[in-house]
């Protein structure tokens, strides 16, 4: 007798290690799920690559996913939900958790002058997917600054999180969002909560900082209850890491990431799916 | 009637655009040679990620531009210089030229107090490669000193050549070579001549810095000579240029790296190899 859908694991992909400050969040709301995460870190970053190679990296790495019999698949990367969500999603045949929503109508809940910033990678800025989305929670005019900071994922891969020079870089990337006049700043990519402390001292004390994680897991909550896919285990859940480069490196990385240790890691060959 | 073998091209590869500097210099060495470039920018950087990935893009990049009957290939990145050498030179069956060997040449000729400093990626710096062939080329003791510079290919390519914030990070990671009291640096990744100006001034007038592009140059010229694969036409040579990511993106950024116009730029799916 096949084990019942609801017991099955929740799949999580991303373009490397990012994805895991959204895997935290669904970890602390649902910990009886159990997890299987692909960082697709052979191929990493997204955040510059062309909407096609984004497209074709992600439909993979969900048929990855729904061979290891997942329930649900989160796109927990920025630059692959506003990428690929719709072909994800027509393709997966379960539900598709994307991280723009969430954040956007954070965004939205949080703004007072209804001058919003959002800072991403090169390739969920081009999208335009942010501004569509906020506009979409807000009645009446907003104005919308994006800003591409292509230097955070590798200053939060090297771990230089809260250095001078990442403030630095920080203060250059935002100075034109904050002539704007924003009050609020979307964290548009799954690797910059890491470098919360240095944005949010570069903003400066009057500009709020969404977050998507809570949100996000949030929805991932609703969706299983919703769906009747919710695990009704009362064990903790058990959390499975793939990656399509070192394993070592992933744990190390990793746990850091997750703020707890990475243990079942294991290498998948991306590239056969 | 088959085209005589030296008037075949040159091949090329690279993770992304680094290599450009290297293909300049053959460029400007060599006017009446065909070259293929191939840039493998969809799955760049190479620099952070495991031998044994770097071995397998390298093996189907060297694969492609057999296909497109190169008489010779260069492996224009360093990374996959130090990772994967052997593995493409055994599979090849023709030259090979890798770009460690002749920096590694040009340190010990230029060092006076025969201690010396690489910069690199992570990959390049963990594999050894550089000390070992630098001790080759020297009778005698050396001290060799290595950093890795992960954000030197993100600022690279992002364009910031001689930003003050470039200077703040040259600055870091130089300080503890410069401490060991190096009189020469070798630029130890094909991005790094592009940063040159920042790195000069960030290691002082002490410091001699080793650009290998021109050293490289003159062995593709010696081992064409070599084994009378020059091309012996007196028309300037034609470059036709690949990568496994967007051509615009390829286009505009290529342009810049190799100081003219890449007009001839065509995409490829490089997992098919």
């Amino acid at each position: 007798m096949s084990e019942p859908v609801n017991k099955r694991p929740i799949g999580v992909f991303d373009s490397g290690l990012g994805g895991l400050t959204v895997l935290k969040a669904v970890m602390a709301r649902l910990p009886h799920e159990d997890t299987i995460y692909f960082g697709d870190s052979g191929r990493a970053p997204y955040g510059s690559k062309s909407a096609d190679t984004v497209t074709k990296f992600s439909l993979q790495n969900a048929r990855f996913l729904l061979e290891q019999q997942v329930k649900m698949i989160i796109i927990a990367c920025n630059t692959a939900s506003s990428r690929a969500f719709d072909a994800v999603s027509q393709s997966a045949g379960l539900p598709v958790i994307e991280v723009i929503g969430p954040g956007a109508r954070a965004a939205a809940q949080a703004t007072r002058n209804r001058r919003i910033g959002v800072i991403g990678t090169r390739g969920t800025v081009d999208s335009q997917v942010y501004p569509a989305a906020i506009r979409r929670c807000l009645d009446g005019p907003a104005d919308i600054y994006q800003q591409a900071c292509p230097l955070f994922v590798s200053l939060a891969e090297e771990g230089w999180w809260d250095r001078p020079v990442t403030y630095d870089i920080a203060r250059i990337y935002l100075e034109p969002l904050l002539e704007r006049g924003i009050d609020t700043l979307v964290l548009g990519c799954t690797h910059y909560p890491l470098l919360s402390g240095v944005i949010a001292a570069a903003a400066g004390p009057d500009v709020r900082l969404v977050n998507a994680g809570a949100p996000i897991a949030g929805i991932v909550a609703q969706t299983l209850e919703r769906t009747g896919l919710i695990n009704d285990s009362r064990l903790p859940g058990k959390h499975v890491y793939f990656t399509s480069d070192s394993v070592e490196q992933f744990k190390t990385l990793g746990s850091a990431f997750l703020d707890e240790p990475v243990e079942q890691a294991y290498r998948i060959d991306i590239e056969r799916y």
